[in-house]
């Protein structure tokens, strides 16, 4: 998608190594006009797939899965992610490790508001090790619901979780698919 | 604001003694539609201002709060809660203590996206005892900025947060207004 890998140009900060910094448009400061923009393009993508519900999790994917489901017409569900375990029948809970912080969390659900008529589709900003989205699934599965597909903002095409989602058969759209970035010659997409 | 109230009124849950659960529509599960009407009506409410960011809290306040961007035209800014104080120069930081749930939290600022020729809009999902909007006015001040005014959803008028900072000379704009609430009697609105 052109309008965020511009910006991802000229605001990304790379630090070394594999951190890439987009707080004056989506982490800390966000632009209303781009993510609506990008709410837009995943509504294009994902048009006549029977999307019910956009799912996302807190709290950078907040504003982009929320334009995304103004464009669609449906309901957001949002994933919370809690310190530790909670026992309460009307939640489903799952953990995530983050290989790039090493901490863990517990992904949560609340049961009411994903069902097995539900065929959803997943928005994230990121996508790395692909941890977070594969907790997102388990927690579908676990309301079975089934995946309509995965959007994604930002992939680091150069670690796994692409290629980890693809080969489990997920329909998996990222918006800006970087194959390589340094803090010198800063970030390359993928050639599409 | 006519839509919250009809809202709160057919799916809010109270669980005393003063616990107001929106989780279907705001907390948990997110309506793009109703965000987008909210959003405009506090565009509407704050026009002429001169507002030149809105400020808001992680999460639930950044669904509302994105709408009410979007409708003024100028970015989002959120405050991430932290565990503890962070030592960064980038960064400013005030402790909030929640009367509920008696539990603190740093809540932080990115230095880099508020200065001293902003005028901001802080925009929060509840209003209660008003610490949570306290400590966001502190910040603001930390970052030399002015605060144009204090949008907020639901409002607990029965609790001390909208009379203590209206005494402080804010102009506190609350779209719900709950005189009082209890699960036999359900949810009784201010009359304005």
């Amino acid at each position: 998608m052109k309008e965020l890998k511009e910006r991802i140009v000229k605001e990304g900060l790379v630090i070394p190594p594999n951190i890439l910094k987009v707080g004056s448009f989506l982490n800390l400061q966000v632009d209303p006009v781009l993510m609506e923009q990008i709410g837009e393009d995943f509504a294009n993508h994902f048009a006549g797939k029977g999307v019910t519900k956009v799912v996302t999790i807190e709290s950078s994917g907040i504003a982009p899965a929320l334009m995304a489901a103004k464009a669609m017409r449906v309901p957001l569900v949002i994933l919370k992610k809690k310190p530790s375990k909670i026992l309460n029948s009307n939640l489903y809970q799952t953990e995530v490790t983050s290989f790039t912080t090493q901490t863990s969390y517990e992904l949560t659900l609340s049961a009411e508001y994903i069902n097995e008529n539900d065929h959803v589709l997943i928005i994230d900003d990121f996508l790395a090790d692909g941890e977070a989205a594969t907790g997102a699934i388990r927690l579908m599965r676990m309301a079975h619901a089934t995946v309509a597909g995965i959007g994604i903002l930002i992939e680091k095409s150069f670690q796994p979780g692409h290629d980890k989602l693809v080969a489990q058969g997920f329909d998996v759209y990222s918006q800006a698919r970087i194959a390589s970035m340094d803090k010198k010659n800063g970030v390359h997409f993928v050639e599409e």
